[in-house]
C-alpha cells in the first residue's frame, strides 16, 4: 500500500498523520480545529501540508465534513461498514477525500470522526466483530457493534453537562477541584444507582451550606454523571472497549467495573489509522 | 389574632403580607430579593416596612436568613414542625423574627422558605397529614409529609439545568422557543421513561444537523427534565400536591399524570399564611 497522509480534524483540534506501509511515519497535532479555520482557505491549507509531505493523497475524517468545515459530507445511515464509508467519500480537491459521518434516524443521532476509529478498532482485531464501544469525552460515544458494522450508538453529553455545571452553575464553586479516582468519585458512582442525576447534584450545594468540606466535590460529580452515563448502558457482564486518554479512560474503567461491566482499554490512535488505512484499501 | 406583617424574602424577589385577623389585607411583590440587599442596611429597611404599616410584628422567611441575608437562622433538622420552627425563630431586631429553614443530613439537603408553605398547607387542611408535596422552581422541592412535619426532601436542579442547556450548552440555539404542555412536551415526558437523561439530550442536536425543525425542542428538553425529575419520585397512585404558579404547575401536573399520580393543586400563597399564622400562634 502506497504512501498516505490521514488527518483526524475535529472542532477544536486537529491530528495529522503520515502513513508509510500501514505504519504512522510522523504524527503531529495543532489546535487548527474547524473553529480555528473559519474563514481561512481550506484548499491552500491542505495543499500546503500535502505539499510538505511530498503530494501525499490524503484522507480526512471528523468535523471537516460538517457544513462548518470544507465541505458538507453526507452521512452514511447506520448500519455502517467501513465499504459504506469508502462509498461516500466526497473529494473537495484530486487526491483529497473527506469521510463522512454516520446517521442514525430513531433515536436522532450522529457521529463525525469516531466512526473511523470504531470500525479501525474491529478492523484491526482490537476488539471483536460483535462488541459494546466507548469513546468517553464532551459528548461520549457508545456503539454497539455487530458483524464488525456501527449498529446502532448513543451519544450522552455527560462531558458537557459536566462543565456546564462547573462553569455556569450554582454548583461552580464547590465543583472547582481536580477530578480523579478514589472515594469520592465511588460516592458519586454509587449515588449514581438510584436513576436520579436531576435529584442528586443539589446536594452539593447542601453539603456546602451545612458547612461540609467540598473540595472533593468535583470528582463526587464527575462519578455522579459518568455514573449516570454507564448505568444507562447495561454493561453488566460485558466487555466494554473503550477508546479514550489514559485520564479519561480511567474513570470510565472505574464505572464500568462498578456497574460489572468489564472495561478494555484501546489505542484510539491505533484504532483510526487502521479505519483509514481499511477506508483507502476499500476505495 | 394580632395583625402581622409576613415576608417570603427570597433571592430575587420577595413578597410582603399584612395580614389581618387571618386574612391577607394587603400583598406585594418586587424584586428587592436578598442579591439587591447586599451592602443594604436591613434593620433599616424593615423599620421601614413596619412603619409603613403601623409599627406591625414581622416573621421573614426564605434566604433573609441565610448566611447572605440579614442574620444566618440556623437550619431546623427534618424530621420539622411548625413547633420547631417557632422555637429555632431568630430575632435580629425587637417584633422581629426570622423563620429558621430546615436541613437533611442523608442525603444532605436543605431548604430555606419553601417549608412555610409545606407546614402551611397541612396546617390550611389544603393537604392530609401524611402526603407528597412538589414546589417546583429553579431548584424543584418534592417533601414527604408524615403526620404533619417535613419527614424528608429531596431537592432536584430541574429548573436550572433546563437553564444551563437553554442559555450555554450546544443546545441552545434548538431550545430558543416557548414552552408549554402539548405533543413535544409529551414526547419529553416518554423520552424520560428510559432513565437515560444524559443520553437523551443530544437528540435535539441531531435532529438540528440532520436538517429536522427543531423550533418544539424547548418543550421537549422540558419535558425531558421534568420527567426525569418526576419518574425518580415514585409518583404513581400517588396524590401529589402541587405549589406552583399555574405554567410551572400545568406542566408537572402532565408529568405527574404521565407518571401515573394524581396531581391536586395547592394554591402556595395561602399555604405560606397558614404557615405563617401556625408559627405565630406556636411563638
Amino acid at each position: 500500500m502506497g504512501d498516505l497522509l490521514a488527518i483526524d480534524w475535529g472542532t477544536t483540534n486537529r491530528r495529522i498523520y503520515r502513513l508509510s506501509d500501514g505504519m504512522v511515519a510522523d504524527t503531529r497535532r495543532d489546535d487548527r480545529g474547524v473553529l480555528a479555520m473559519q474563514g481561512r482557505d481550506w484548499a491552500a491549507e491542505v495543499a500546503a501540508i500535502r505539499a510538505e509531505a511530498g503530494g501525499l493523497p490524503v484522507l480526512i475524517a471528523g468535523m471537516a465534513g460538517s457544513n462548518r468545515g470544507w465541505r458538507e459530507t453526507p452521512y452514511v445511515p447506520a448500519p455502517a461498514t467501513i465499504a459504506a464509508l469508502a462509498a461516500g467519500l466526497v473529494a473537495p480537491a484530486a487526491d483529497v477525500w473527506l469521510v463522512p459521518g454516520v446517521r442514525q434516524d430513531d433515536p436522532a443521532d450522529v457521529m463525525r470522526g469516531e466512526e473511523v476509529q470504531l470500525l479501525g478498532a474491529v478492523a484491526a482485531g482490537l476488539t471483536p466483530a460483535d462488541a459494546l464501544l466507548c469513546q468517553p469525552g464532551t459528548h461520549c460515544k457508545w456503539a454497539r457493534m455487530a458483524g464488525g458494522a456501527i449498529a446502532g450508538f448513543t451519544t450522552a453529553m455527560t462531558g458537557e453537562l459536566f462543565a456546564l455545571l462547573r462553569g455556569h452553575s450554582i454548583l461552580a464553586d464547590a465543583l472547582a477541584g481536580d477530578v480523579a479516582p478514589g472515594r469520592a468519585f465511588d460516592e458519586g458512582l454509587a449515588r449514581a444507582e438510584g436513576g436520579d442525576l436531576v435529584g442528586a447534584l443539589f446536594a452539593i450545594r447542601a453539603a456546602r451550606a451545612l458547612g461540609r468540606a467540598v473540595d472533593d466535590r468535583a470528582a463526587f460529580a464527575s462519578g455522579l454523571l459518568i455514573g449516570s452515563d454507564v448505568r444507562a448502558r447495561g454493561v453488566s457482564g460485558r466487555d466494554v472497549f473503550v477508546l479514550a486518554d489514559a485520564g479519561l479512560g480511567a474513570l470510565y474503567a472505574a464505572a464500568i467495573r462498578h456497574f460489572g461491566g468489564r472495561p478494555v482499554a484501546i489505542d484510539s490512535h491505533r484504532a483510526f489509522v487502521a479505519g483509514i488505512l481499511a477506508i483507502r484499501e476499500a476505495q
